[in-house]
C-alpha cells in the first residue's frame, strides 16, 4: 500500500466487503474430501491477502492433518512491544441440506444489509475484521503492537495441524495475547467476553446384527435388528426429559462461579428468544435453567442414524448393520478421554445378544475455563465501547473451539475469546448469515483494541 | 407349439431355464419410479410367453396402481371341468445394497447349480414352474383342468391393481382353486402347505423439532432433537428383550391350532439353522419359542431412521427433522386398521414437548388363516411326493402375501399357498438365489398337481 494515496473510509469499507464476499465464495468444506482443492485455494487466497499487507506469510503443513495453517506475521513494532496473535479458521461446515438455502451457500447474497453464505458467521466474517484492522494499522504508519495471524483449515473436521504447529514451535510463536475470533453476541444483543468453552466428544457407534440384510417377514421376531439395539442403547443414555444417565458422567461438572452468575444477570431472560430462533419449544434437563444448559452443563445429541432403508416408500428389510453418530458437549473439568471410557462401559452394559457394538471416536476437545485478570480485558472493554457502544458481558460459549486448549498449553498467553457475530446467525445451518453492520463495527472494534494495547 | 415336433425332456428343461434367465434379467423394481418401463417390459414379456402357449392374454390396468396385472387363461377343458388359478408376481424388491452382490442382481449367474439374481426366489422362480407345467399340459393334448394365471406387478410396492381386478370381475374370474405360488420350504428341507400368513402394517413416523437445523454447541441442552424423541418412542414400543409393549396390541392374537402344533413336530429344531442363515444369535420375545415368533406371533421392526447427518466424518448438527420407518407383522385375528389406531394412541402418549410427531401409513395387509379340508390338499400332497419325494408339512409363513385376503373375499375359492423355493434363498437380500434343481422339481410338481385335479 505504500507509495499510493490512502483510501477514503468509504473505499476501505467497499474493499473490506469485496474481500469478505471473495472469501465466502470459496467452498472450503474441510470435512468433504472432494473440496480439498477449494480448502487449499482458500489458504492461498488468505496468504495473498496478508502478503499485500507487508506480512511475512507461510502455509504450514505438518503431520496433524491435510490442510495448511495460514501463518502471517508483522513484527515491525519491535521486540519490546507486545505481540497479539489472532486465531481464526477458514474452513466451513458442509452446506447440506442444500434445498433449504434461499440463495446458494457459496454465492454470497446481500438482502436487507445482511450477507447470506456458508462461513459468513463461522468464521470468515470473524477473522476478516481483524485482518482489515491489521492492514489499516500497518499501513497507517506502523502498528504499535506486533501482529500474528494463525488461521487454520481444520476446525470443522477435527484436524490437528494447528495444535501440532503450536506444540512444535512454542518459542517462534511466543505471544502476549491470543484473540480467538470465534464467539457470538448474547441473545439480548450484548458483545461477549468468554470465560468458558464447552469441549466435545464425537463418536460413532457401529451396530452389526445379522451377516446379511434379512426379510422382516421371514425373520421378524427372531432376527437381531441393530436399530432396535441402538434405540434402546441411546434411550438409556439420556432420559425422555433430557437428563444424561450415564454412570459417573456428571461427577466432574463444576458449577459456574459467583462472578459469572452475577454477570449473567445482565443478560435477562433469553428463553423466549431462544425459542423464537429455534422455532420450537425448549427441551432439556428440567433440573437446571436453560441458560445453564446452553453454557455451563454438558449435553448429548444424536446427529444421524445411518443404515437400513431411507428412501421413499417401503422396504421391509431388517438391516445387517446400522450406526449412530452422537456427540457430548463437555464443560470445564470434564475430559473427553474420561467420558469416552464411561461411554464404552455404558455400551458394554446395554447391548443385546445378537448385535455387536463397536465405538469409534471421531473427535474430541477439552473444555476450557478462561481468566479475566490481565490488561487485554480492559482494552477489549474499551474497544467494544468504541465499535459497538456497549461493553462485553462475561459469558460462556456452548460450543467448542478445540485449539483454545492447545494455545493455553503451548503458549501460556492471555486468552481473549470474543467475536463480532450476532447469536442467531445460523452457523452450521442453512442460510448462515452476517449483518454487514456487524462486520463494519467489528473492524472498528478490532482497530481500537490494537491501538489500546500499543 | 402345434404342428412342430415335440421337444425332448432335455430340450424342455433347457428352454425352461433360458426363460427363467430371461425374466430374471428384467429389473422390474416396482417401488422405484425409474424402473417403471422395466416393470412394463416384464409384463409384456410374460404376456408374450402366455400367447405362445395358446392362452388368451390381457394386461389389465385399473385405478389400483401403476402396473398392470398379467392375465392369461386357457379354458379348453370346458365348463364342467375344474378351474385352477395360479397367482404370482413379476415385480421385485430394490436390489440395494448393490455392493454386497457377488454378481450383478439383474445378470443371472449360475454357480454350482444355483442361479443368483434378484427375483430368483421372490418370485419369478415360483410362477415360471407353473407356466412351464401349463404349457406342457396344454401342448400335450389339452389339460383336463381350465387354467388361469394372474401375475401382478405391485406385490413389493403395495399397489392394489390385482385386488381391484378381483373385486371388479368376481364372476369372470370364478375359479375352484387358487394356488398362491409364493411360499418357501421349511428349514429342514420339507415342502410346505401354508395354513396362515402374517399381515402387515408399514408406517413412517415423521418427527419435526426446530424449524431449522441447529448447531449442537449453541443449542445442545435446550433444543428438541427429533432423534432423541424417536429413540425413546421406539424403545417404548418394544422392550430390550423383544416384547412388544403397545397397549392392547396382543389382545386379538390367537394361538396356533392343535393340528398345526402337531404338524410342526415334523420340523424338528430349526433354531440353529436360522442362526446359521442369519449369521447371528437369535433375539426376540423370550416368553415364546422362536418358531412361534417367526410364524404365529406378531413382530415389530425398524427399517430405517432417515434424517440428520449420515455421511462419513463428523457434523455437529441437531437436525430439524427426522423420521422412522417401521412395520408390524400381524397374525390371524389382528387387523392393520386396529393396530394403526393403537400405534397412533401410543405415539400421542410418548412424545416430547418440542417435537411434532405425525404418522403416515405406507402399507397394510390383513393376516389370513387357510383351511385344509378340500380336494386340492391331497392332490398337492401327491404332487409333491412325485416332484420332491416328500409330502408337505402344514406351516405358517411369517411374511405377507397381501392379495391372499382379496382372493378369499372376492372369489371364495379353495386356497393353496405353497412354493418351490428353499427357505434360505435370501429374498429381499443381496445374492438372492434359487437352486436349478428346485426349479426343475417344481415344474414336475406343478404338472403332477394339474394332472391329479383333472
Amino acid at each position: 500500500m505504500r507509495g499510493v494515496p490512502a483510501l477514503t473510509g468509504l473505499q476501505r469499507t467497499e474493499r473490506a466487503e469485496r474481500e469478505l464476499f471473495q472469501e465466502l465464495a470459496i467452498p472450503s468444506v474441510s470435512a468433504l474430501p472432494e473440496h480439498a482443492a477449494d480448502v487449499r485455494r482458500n489458504a492461498e487466497w488468505l496468504a495473498a491477502l496478508m502478503d499485500g499487507m507487508d506480512m511475512r506469510t507461510e502455509l504450514v503443513s505438518n503431520s496433524g492433518g491435510p490442510h495448511p495453517v495460514v501463518l502471517g506475521e508483522w513484527l515491525g513494532a519491535g521486540p519490546s512491544a507486545p505481540t497479539v496473535t489472532i486465531y481464526g479458521h477458514y474452513d466451513v461446515q458442509p452446506p447440506d441440506p442444500l434445498e433449504e438455502w434461499l440463495s446458494p451457500p457459496f454465492e454470497p447474497s446481500v438482502r436487507d444489509g445482511v450477507v447470506y453464505a456458508r462461513g459468513a458467521a463461522d468464521s470468515k466474517g470473524q477473522h476478516l475484521p481483524w485482518l482489515q484492522a491489521a492492514r489499516d494499522a500497518i499501513a497507517g504508519g506502523g502498528s504499535r503492537v506486533n501482529l500474528r495471524f494463525l488461521i487454520e483449515g481444520e476446525e470443522e473436521s477435527g484436524g490437528k495441524s494447528l495444535a501440532t504447529l503450536l506444540h512444535e514451535r512454542p518459542h517462534g510463536l511466543r505471544t502476549d495475547y491470543v484473540v480467538i475470533a470465534d464467539a457470538v453476541f448474547s441473545p439480548n444483543g450484548l458483545p461477549t467476553l468468554v470465560t468458558g468453552l464447552r469441549g466435545l466428544l464425537y463418536a460413532e457407534i457401529d451396530a452389526q446384527g445379522a451377516a446379511v440384510d434379512l426379510h422382516s417377514g421371514l425373520f421378524g421376531g427372531v432376527a437381531p435388528n441393530p436399530f432396535h439395539t441402538l434405540v434402546h442403547l441411546l434411550a438409556s443414555m439420556k432420559d425422555r426429559e433430557g437428563r444424561i444417565t450415564i454412570a459417573g458422567f456428571h461427577d466432574a461438572v463444576e458449577p459456574p462461579s459467583p462472578e459469572e452468575l452475577a454477570s449473567w444477570e445482565r443478560l435477562g431472560d433469553s428463553d423466549r428468544e431462544v425459542e423464537r430462533v429455534m422455532g420450537a419449544p425448549l427441551e432439556g434437563d428440567p433440573d437446571h435453567p436453560p441458560l445453564h444448559r446452553r453454557w455451563a452443563l454438558p449435553a448429548l445429541d444424536i446427529h444421524g442414524l445411518p443404515g437400513g432403508f431411507t428412501g421413499s416408500g417401503s422396504k421391509t428389510v431388517i438391516p445387517a448393520h446400522a450406526a449412530a453418530k452422537l456427540s457430548f458437549r463437555l464443560v470445564p473439568n470434564q475430559h473427553p478421554d474420561v467420558v469416552a471410557e464411561q461411554l464404552r462401559a455404558h455400551i458394554q452394559a446395554h447391548g443385546t445378544p445378537g448385535v455387536r457394538l463397536e465405538i469409534r471416536r471421531l473427535g474430541g476437545a477439552v473444555p476450557v475455563r478462561l481468566g479475566t485478570d490481565h490488561p487485554g480485558v480492559p482494552a477489549l472493554r474499551a474497544a467494544f465501547q468504541e465499535g459497538f457502544g456497549a461493553e462485553p458481558v462475561l459469558a460462556r460459549e456452548g460450543f467448542t473451539i478445540p485449539v483454545t486448549h492447545d494455545f493455553i498449553e503451548a503458549l501460556g498467553a492471555h486468552m481473549l475469546v470474543t467475536g463480532f457475530v450476532p447469536w442467531d446467525a445460523a452457523p452450521h445451518s442453512p442460510n448462515e448469515h452476517l449483518p454487514l453492520d456487524f462486520y463494519r463495527r467489528g473492524i472498528a472494534t478490532a482497530a481500537a483494541f490494537l491501538r489500546a494495547l500499543g
